[in-house]
């Protein structure tokens, strides 16, 4: 892995270069597109594209591709719910999905798409409700003030979302409006096996070649919902040098941490996750071999797990380059140094790092009760999640919206009912498997003579805990769910399930670890990362980006290839490509329907390309659009040089990496036959009777 | 974990102090001991120790306990032998065994016994012999060297074995003559309940309450060995204050590693293999849920996995603590200072630390192919390992002797056998999935298009060339494996064994990253740190430990509890401790024979206990005595502290952790009943009926 050789710039030291930068709406560098492509998008052409992209809530993009709310996505995006509709008999992840009629298309248990209408500067309002406060009074206000602005913008309607979303490490609050959907259903999915084409093998490299798609349609009142604001489908597709446009929701980066944000995460944090992923791989991919259905129920969570795992594998590898992270110190120091030469920016602004780096070693102290107790490495199940929230709900919904758990308030209300009564169905096999794992961790890394061990497990063994509790419960019926969250506080304190009692008995334990590390650490990170933010503004201005936190941006780049280990990468791959890497064997085993299409499909096909946009996980599921706002490609996945962008932007192999927009029709015409949505994507395409799929069988 | 805090000293950069370091018996600190304890031991008094202790060749320490030879040593030193001796229908590590006879005594099927009888420097024959050579010449010249001396020393007889052993990285050769026994008999192992009382969440802890005891007995033309050099029962046992020696062979410690390696190994080496570890231990850990007797059979492997897992976390940590890295490197700088200061020396040895730092950037790029062409990672497996050394020897053993891959020069050649004919069975069900998890490995950090992964592969997935190969294999059968081995090459690569053909397939790769490694990697590596030792003792003077090698050692210590998280934890613990922890589950159940003996067993006698010794990983099985020779005691952890113990010592939190021998004592007479091994520890004790065991059944 080549890796970060030269890093562009570093978020807040100086204005970015070249094509980095996941920007906001309302803060874009139109000035600098024109400079290096000749384009200059107005505000007029940016709000289109913030309209036709669209956020999922479990954390991916999409866009709008008909006036009819069809939206196009990932397969990875929709796993969960693909997965979800499937049963032993009917494994649409094995076999794909095609809705012939819009009748047939099927609801997913859990999904959200939401539409970016308005953007609101809310900094001032906040900055004066917590002016001069610190540690808890800071964050308790905060945190109050986000829910008022929050609930008086949705003014409780359902179908609108409102967000203060924390730019800039809170140098910025910006509140974001959207239209919600919560009623999505299925429409087109491939077979997983060329939707992951490669496997794990394969992930976050180049070159690729998966059908990495996904068809969804949003509905409002039980019919499809108008969406006027959608992007048309590209005829060329994307082309070499292409100025290209990603519109979607990066999820995380960490660029503008300080110092000793990223020494933690490298050497604490980041350690422990990566062996605990490990250790989970390593038990998820033996539990498949129980055999097919266990295969089935548990491979969106191998995926995830996998997908995790290799991801922040790279970033770790990042931390670790010691001539990258020598460039994050100079640049700290660099800031450092203005600060302390300026008296009062110096007043203002000098102790912040040094606060945060406190807060940090007492991060270090509470990291494994954090972990293990409040965060669910330690108990970890779908219905150990759903009673911990059914006993936090009879708590926290009595008291006013402010003074909640945050995602308690009334904004975060429909996605947390929409989890709660997902009619998703849950595997006690897997379930138990999971608990097992978790709880023998939780014993393994507080201790078997911990307290809250002791609590949990009695005299009982891991195994013998999760047992029972998965077997006794009746939460995998959302009735049940239903009856206990109306009955409130009382029924859930009633109730004798031992999955609800089990979260009874954590719940104590697990508020107060969260509170103290709310008081002792976030609140000080907080505030004294605001502090940060506003040092660099006032120093360096303010044409610089945030750093991501899941809500839409928009990146700009072209098509370009790059070098590896000395070895020139093309930017296209071809669709008969495809078929020369197959070997027949999983993760390289080709699905029926295409190996019967071999010789149907025009081979010259480009079907996976690489473009200089800058961005990161999150922002899978994209369109990735031209200047005329068609779609040429969807963001799939980033290469392997890409995870660094966690930390810092190398626009010479940095590459975000895409389905073509061409590979998507030929494969719908020629492989699918799926002409109901073909015509929706570009009306008229299927007048002309498609080549007839299938001549092998 | 509070861990290093105070590092009393850094071997190399001064005299060590307080009870640090794993000393020859040739550089003795006598004086030093006797200043602290008032006890001076004699070469005399070493010589004996010497003879008393033994080396179990597969990675532990032991020590002769009667004339007879009979030998002590820990369950989990034996647990593969006990492993190997059982059936799915006499599970031994679940029930424990006892010859109650000498002909019941059974033939572990891979265990060597090694005890020092002689110690030569051979510094001046080698440093001679590779004067001015670098590179490969000075690294094969280093090589043919060794195996001359080794071979002229054991004349060919197998019952002498000669290590030529690099001691100071290099800045002294010893040549080893041990005494070798290849015929060793299991006579008596407690349950793995008891042996391993709290298994993984207690291991590396301290308070504990494990009777982790074995005794075999040694052989010699299938009569019990003599070993007139044995050391006899304390009567009283380990008292607190009391001065301890701990007589073993720890296996590797890295104090005295340059900055470079070190970083190497916290930034690299050490997070890749905390990664593979866990993997592994998520997949055996749910391999076991297949049934019984995959859980038995899978048991030690678990076991293995978890203990490297644990030991290398603490390792990891030790090398992630800022402050004590820091004194690492500024101990390293005066050194370097000392040396530029001095012309001579300056000439002699200044580039030296520049060399290794550039070899070690050369290991980077081939750490992959090492780890997994080569060195196992990549195809584990005990029959692939067997099919190596077949394809191997074929090739190796018609060369001059030192022209030898070193495995299969003269020397090591008993070993080698023993492990290549060991009657231990192996179980194809895990051996598919030990190669099918590693082949995946394989195939995901070379990646699918490696060259090597290719060939290794082909069209098939891990798990097909898993299982062709396992289940085509003939070389489960100890005649198939001496009958190619007597064939030689022409027979090998006639064979038609698929297993066989893969290690043929995999050679010429393995070999060739083998050679680049040794010619630009470790032969610089060698010659640069012998460098840094000869630096060390211009500067430092000789009163210096070397870095363990896992060969004999002597450290001195007491009986002395410590403090840790500000609580004071004793250094004793009882037997009615045992009782108290145990919950009925696993890792916390008793065995019968001990749920039945609670009642006879005298509740205050001293069951395992904590001393100041400086031991590490290999030094498992070592005998603790007193200044009279008598055991007290019987080594079997170091607590977590002791792990950072790999870097440096900290005699404030390192403990040595023991069976006390009180405990071995009223275990064998109380709860085993065993008489025969009692009275050969204590002659006459069984004289007096012991009250009978078992009141309840």
């Amino acid at each position: 892995m080549k890796r970060l050789v030269v890093i562009a710039a570093l978020v807040g030291a100086a204005p970015a270069l070249a094509d980095e930068g996941m920007w906001t709406y309302n803060n874009f560098p139109n000035a600098k597109v024109k400079e290096k492509y000749g384009f200059e998008p107005s505000q007029q052409w940016l709000e289109k594209l913030r309209l036709g992209a669209v956020r999922l809530a479990g954390g991916c993009s999409a866009s709008f591709v008909s006036p009819d709310g069809l939206v196009m996505t990932n397969h990875h995006c929709a796993r969960g719910c693909i997965e979800q509709l499937s049963t032993a008999k009917q494994d649409y992840l094995a076999n794909g999905f095609y809705a012939k009629s819009q009748a047939e298309e099927k609801q997913c248990p859990a999904m959200e798409v939401n539409q970016l209408v308005e953007i609101t500067d809310v900094t001032e309002t906040l900055n004066k409700a917590t002016q001069s406060l610190t540690g808890k009074q800071y964050s308790d206000t905060l945190k109050s003030e986000m829910a008022k602005v929050e609930k008086a913008c949705s003014a409780g309607d359902d179908k609108v979302r409102c967000d203060v979303v924390t730019l800039y490490q809170g140098g910025k609050y910006n509140l974001y409006k959207y239209r919600r959907f919560q009623d999505v259903r299925l429409v087109f999915a491939p077979e997983h096996a060329i939707a992951f084409f490669g496997g794990d093998p394969d992930n976050f490299e180049f070159p690729r070649y998966d059908l990495d798609v996904t068809f969804v349609r949003v509905y409002q009142d039980k019919q499809p919902a108008k969406t006027p604001d959608y992007f048309k489908w590209s005829k060329s597709g994307a082309k070499e040098n292409e100025l290209t446009f990603v519109a979607g929701n990066p999820g995380k980066t960490s660029r503008a941490l300080t110092i000793a944000e990223l020494e933690y995460t490298r050497d604490v944090s980041m350690p422990k996750s990566l062996m605990y992923l490990s250790e989970l791989r390593g038990m998820v991919t033996e539990f498949q071999k129980r055999g097919p259905e266990q295969k089935r129920i548990s491979s969106n969570m191998l995926f995830g797990v996998e997908n995790a795992l290799k991801a922040s594998k790279g970033r770790h590898e990042a931390l670790l380059d010691k001539k990258f992270f020598a460039t994050k110190v100079a640049a700290e120091q660099e800031l450092r140094k203005k600060v302390d030469a300026n008296p009062e920016l110096k007043k203002k602004y000098a102790g912040a790092w040094e606060e945060i780096a406190k807060a940090e070693v007492q991060l270090g102290n509470l990291r494994k009760d954090l972990s293990y107790i409040e965060h669910g490495q330690g108990i970890s199940s779908s219905l150990f999640s759903i009673a911990k929230t059914l006993v936090r709900a009879g708590e926290e919904l009595p008291k006013d919206n402010g003074q909640r758990l945050r995602e308690f308030n009334d904004a975060n209300q429909p996605a947390l009912k929409a989890n709660l009564f997902s009619p998703a169905p849950i595997y006690p096999e897997l379930e138990i498997a999971r608990l097992t794992f978790s709880l023998t961790k939780l014993r393994e890394e507080l201790g078997a003579k911990h307290p809250f061990v002791k609590k949990v497990l009695g005299k009982e063994s891991p195994e013998q805990v999760a047992t029972r509790v998965v077997k006794g419960s009746k939460l995998t019926d959302v009735k049940a769910r239903q009856a206990l969250f109306d009955g409130g506080k009382k029924a859930v304190e009633a109730s004798k399930d031992p999955m609800v009692q089990l979260a009874l008995l954590a719940d104590p334990d697990a508020r107060a670890i969260r509170k103290k590390y709310e008081e002792d650490v976030e609140s000080i990170i907080k505030k004294n990362s605001e502090l940060v933010a506003k040092a660099k503004f006032d120093i360096y201005g303010t044409s610089q980006y945030p750093d991501a936190t899941f809500s839409p941006r928009v990146s700009f780049g072209s098509v370009k290839g790059y070098t590896q280990n000395g070895e020139k990468v093309e930017p296209f791959t071809q669709m008969g490509g495809t078929f020369e890497h197959a070997t027949g064997q999983d993760p390289y085993a080709l699905p029926k329907s295409w190996v019967k299409s071999e010789k149907v499909v025009t081979a010259s096909t480009p079907m996976n390309f690489v473009t200089t946009n800058d961005i990161i996980g999150g922002n899978s599921g994209s369109p990735v659009v031209n200047q005329n706002h068609e779609v040429v490609g969807l963001v799939f996945d980033g290469n392997i040089q890409s995870l660094g962008g966690e930390y810092g932007f190398d626009e010479s192999v940095n590459r975000t990496v895409a389905v073509h927009s061409d590979a998507i029709i030929e494969a719908l015409q020629k492989i699918y036959g799926a002409n109901r949505v073909l015509e929706e994507l570009r009306p008229g395409s299927t007048k002309v009777p498609p080549v007839k799929a299938n001549p092998a069988g």
